[in-house]
């Protein structure tokens, strides 16, 4: 294994530069062509079984071990985000309003790094190594299920992936049993009332009166509704209604997000969800429609693969567990079919002004978690095939 | 008088020709311009005493009489709306996205056909008649009020208005005693929170939630804080908050009106609705703004005046008392200064299909309530006249 | 009639001296026994034909006029209230936790002035009088419709009937057209939910939640539903639920009031406060009951008989327009019955310290407000007769 | 061990007549004066060292190990609750309207028990055995703290508490690493408003109204303000006002349990609780007094002693981990001074119909949990001395 850890040290720099590379060429999730490209033609390059469009823009590449362990999966994801990049550095995005302001670019050149490496020491490998570079994490359905079904688990016996992670210091990974990351569901609501003049209520039905009230009513189903010990929220992230003062509003349109960890609560949620806005709109004598679309699953851990995290992890970085995170991931998908387990590394460094979280404008990485994350790669692939 | 209602009569072709070439051609509140220049070049042609400009777009045109009685001033507003004219008829607005949806065309065409009538007639005035051509009825602070400032109310004794009306059926005029139409005020609140992740509420101060509550409290002050004798609205027409279904909001911004008769009331509600924004947005650790614009004050018409609506008004039309209206007229600033009151024509005729309201796409008028409304300014004219 | 309005002047002190003993032994309504007993024994000693036992403890005397007018029935009520009088004066009442604090005693005494006085001046009559002692004003379904159904209005032409009235001023009498007294509903809710502990919300259906949200939404039946220009009222006037800090409450019980003037309205407010309590319990998974109780129909007087209030009544008291007045009367039904109308006559007297309102525990009156009182009916009698 | 395990066993008949009769013979909390006298007596028979009134009700005794081993103490609490028994058993409570409805008879007979068989076998004991008998276990502020400060404590390196819990079935033992048990707050809240007519809701400020939107916006705490990883609870338990359906209610009281695990969280809810309401009521311009009680801190275990739990007590009963539970215990108070942890013992039994929660009229536990219980304070106390 030390061959493997000095050989991603090595090609640290090349990381760095693919990951700026990548950076200031960022792809929207389904769009990750040029991205796809050019990891395909590295991959390629060392050696390795490629296999392109799997799924969508997924590539998937297969490094042969000498044939006596199990096959192990690596994945990173590929896609960026319709976000205009604000940083400053020289490598911020040159795609006007796309930016990879979640990391991808880093998860891509880590793993290629590790790709590169492995490719390079293929003979201390006793089983196969698989890497999946996936499109469309960011945007559901998601790239995960459509690679499965594309075959881009099979031979596989295990499977990991990292995230780096900004809120978390840097020169740590953390990771946890069981319930990991939420399910993350959308739902989109319209009321429809009877529109009119605003001085005469009592001949319409108030679309932004109602509305209000299902935002209100809506807070019981986690302070009531939901076990005190089981994470759950409800969150209405956008509420438009009216174009003037003095007009009452026809229809209100309403977005929002529920994220549990819980299969059975999370059907919960959504029939209590459409409960209270079926009887609100009703009290008032509105209409509506639920447009309730289940996201991601929760990402759920397998336990033996999470000690193998603490265990063999360690060797190469202090690993820590993980409070749940009420984000969502795709990965959870690899875990329905494979045992695995999740990942995340410490991105952030205050030091460095490295502190905006997920989704800012102006996001960045601590560099160096790409080696940390690298380094926790090869040593989760070394124990799963030292036996 | 029996001259003058001839003569008005027989003017009645002219009244409709007029306000079918101005229904073609609207003209913003404010920009009034050719309208102020179509009226004032007829006004001139039958010899009256033209002063423009008054107050913006106002034109007011004097017309001697022998001098023994009275000055009576009579009103008409010339300002159309910003909405898409849909009536299919060859009179259609012919001005995009601007339409005469409030019959003020009518109002300046019966008055110009009472003001040819008269000048015909001039040795029937016992005093002068006054006749107000005013620009921007529609958009606080209305024209009435500079008009006032710029002298047109001078030498006024008496002032009358007439709104043609859709809602109620043609033949008939009403009008009632004090309040008639009401104070419409004006409010723009902006709740400002603290923007975050749709899956960390607690990192956040939630301002759709926030905002919500706010249009749930703001129902207690008509429910609770208003006598139930006393009419009273608070509407709010528009609540925008929000661009994601994942993200939690930072600010939300609401606007609505408020609709009043009495003025101690009308100021109650305003610090009513001050406190619910307080304290409400206070309760959640949000900031807010309100503007809260007060309009026109109520339309509160002088009891003598209204009795002599119903006894020289019957004379020449069917009168009938008048419902409160929850709409608001910047007449009302006239009745501040001088003796008068606003009185209604009906202009609605289902079996011709006029139906549609005030402000509406297809709006129209039965044009023979421009008739019925000249007869009316007439008579009060000649009423306050006669002694 | 000069000697009708002497002869009451003179009794004054006899109405005084009767209103005093009454006040001093009240009797709940339905339970008017004694106070029945008194007023008839003294119509009889005066000569008029008296009737007992009218649908319950009503009294109905009949004073024979000369036969050529209309019969006139003035109506008075005797009931009390189940209030502990605080009163310090000689003649507070007797009997505990009872107590005239509506003025009853004062119209029972009044109307005996007026039959005492008329029944000495038979002659002036030209038609018959009817007194009608009524029972059960209090409480629904009233004393009013079983007098009326036992033949109480047989044979009358026209009735009228007085509330002496604290809040205004003595010295002056008070009615108005139409609408004048609200109708008074009654509803009773329980709302049923699923108790447990206060630690797991999740495994109840909580009562006190539900019941809240209740409270708050049935306040946009009068911001949102009613008309402005209509007078109505939504109160809930007791709520209660709940046995201990840390029990989740199984049910919670609300009582409140409904008051309208306009027929349909009140069915309307009926149907929408039985949908509010349906959806918003529905919306938590909790059961409920709503007991609806129609109360006494707004007072609803006739045109022309107000109008002979303020034309005969202004001859022996100065006659103002009075408000809509909240409260309820079983009046309501002599009028759905016979031409009328219901007067207030001042009698609150700030400078004397008596300023309670209606229904309190030291509610006094202005004696004198009787002899106003008195020479009203007198006017009124007279009027209806005179022709 | 086993001699002593077999103690227990030969004991458990007394132990079932030791619980049956103080089932019959409950006290209230700070009331135990007669359980307190049959405690000490015994203890005193077998040869302990007895100190009674010990902060309270309270007793503590002591057994002498030989000397070179650490000093262990066990805790059984001794209040009963004033609920009507309901059993039908021989057994049931005596005392009218008291009831052992949590089981605390069973905790005090099972640590007579192993008092008695370590008694037998003083010569095993290599520390000294603390026995505490704790008064006042349901009742703020509680029976521990009063005891420690009274000495309890002196001496003590380890303390153990048990509870019988028949929500989880009888033969298994529970624990859990940290926080295992809530903090248990109440709050009191009046708000005042104004009374008034039922029918004039303008001349009041409404108790009920604003007591409904407290309840409705009390949720939010935990729907938006707690991290929904952290448990938390904010529950109304009763809400008590007015009097009658047609007046305004001046006051209402509401009563009601927080429920946290963190310390920081539980002064920020308390916190949020009191913005709540200061906001709600001004709003409303209502008055408010809100009595904030912080009652027990949270039960939080330390690990090594929950680790021995797991390791020694699964010798003589399995144990699981244990889920948070919502309730309280001032156990916490002992964890804050000495090393240990807190225990359930499942004592329900569906197949004997033993299925009704703590505090049920109706409450009972499989009485064989006491066996284990006793087993379970062997192990861990020889655990503890083994070194």
């Amino acid at each position: 294994m030390e061959q493997l850890l000095e050989a991603v040290e090595r090609l640290y720099p090349d990381m760095v530069g693919w990951r700026r590379y990548l950076h200031q060429h960022p792809e929207l999730s389904y769009c990750e062509k040029e991205t796809a490209i050019f990891v395909a033609r590295k991959l390629r390059e060392w050696g390795l079984e490629v296999q392109t469009g799997v799924g969508g823009h997924g590539v998937v590449a297969r490094l042969k071990g000498n044939g006596s362990g199990p096959t192990v999966a690596l994945r990173a994801d590929m896609d960026a985000l319709p976000i205009q990049d604000e940083k400053l550095t020289e490598y911020a995005s040159k795609a006007k309003g796309i930016m990879h302001a979640c990391g991808h670019d880093a998860h891509t050149s880590t793993l290629l790094g590790v790709a590169k490496a492995m490719s390079e020491h293929r003979s201390l490998l006793k089983g196969d190594v698989v890497f999946l570079f996936q499109h469309a994490e960011e945007l559901s359905p998601g790239g995960a299920n459509s690679m499965i079904e594309a075959g881009a688990l099979d031979g596989v016996d295990y499977v990991y992936g990292i995230h780096l992670w900004t809120p978390l210091p840097v020169g740590t990974a953390y990771s946890r049993s069981g319930a990991m990351m939420a399910a993350a569901d959308e739902f989109e609501i319209t009321v429809t009332g009877k529109g009119g003049h605003g001085g005469l209520p009592h001949e319409t039905v108030d679309s932004i009166v109602t509305a209000s009230q299902l935002v209100v009513n809506l807070q019981t189903i986690v302070s009531r509704n939901v076990s005190p010990t089981e994470p759950c929220v409800v969150s209405v992230g956008s509420f438009h209604s009216g174009t003037s003062f003095n007009v009452i509003a026809e229809t209100a349109a309403l977005t929002g997000t529920v994220r549990t960890f819980d299969p059975e609560l999370r059907m919960e949620v959504k029939k209590r969800v459409e409960e209270v806005v079926e009887h609100t709109c009703h009290m008032a004598g509105a209409d509506y429609k639920v447009d309730y679309k289940l996201g991601y699953p929760p990402v759920i851990n397998h336990d033996a693969e999470v000690e193998r995290f603490f265990r063999a992890g360690s060797k190469v970085v202090p690993c820590e567990p993980l409070a749940l995170v009420m984000a969502g991931e795709d990965f959870s998908y690899y875990l329905h079919h494979r045992k695995g387990c999740f990942m995340f590394v410490g991105a952030g460094n205050k030091e460095k002004g490295i502190i905006y979280p997920h989704h800012h404008p102006r996001f960045d990485i601590d560099e160096t978690s790409m080696l940390h994350a690298a380094r926790l790669f090869v040593s989760m692939v070394m124990d799963c095939q030292k036996g």
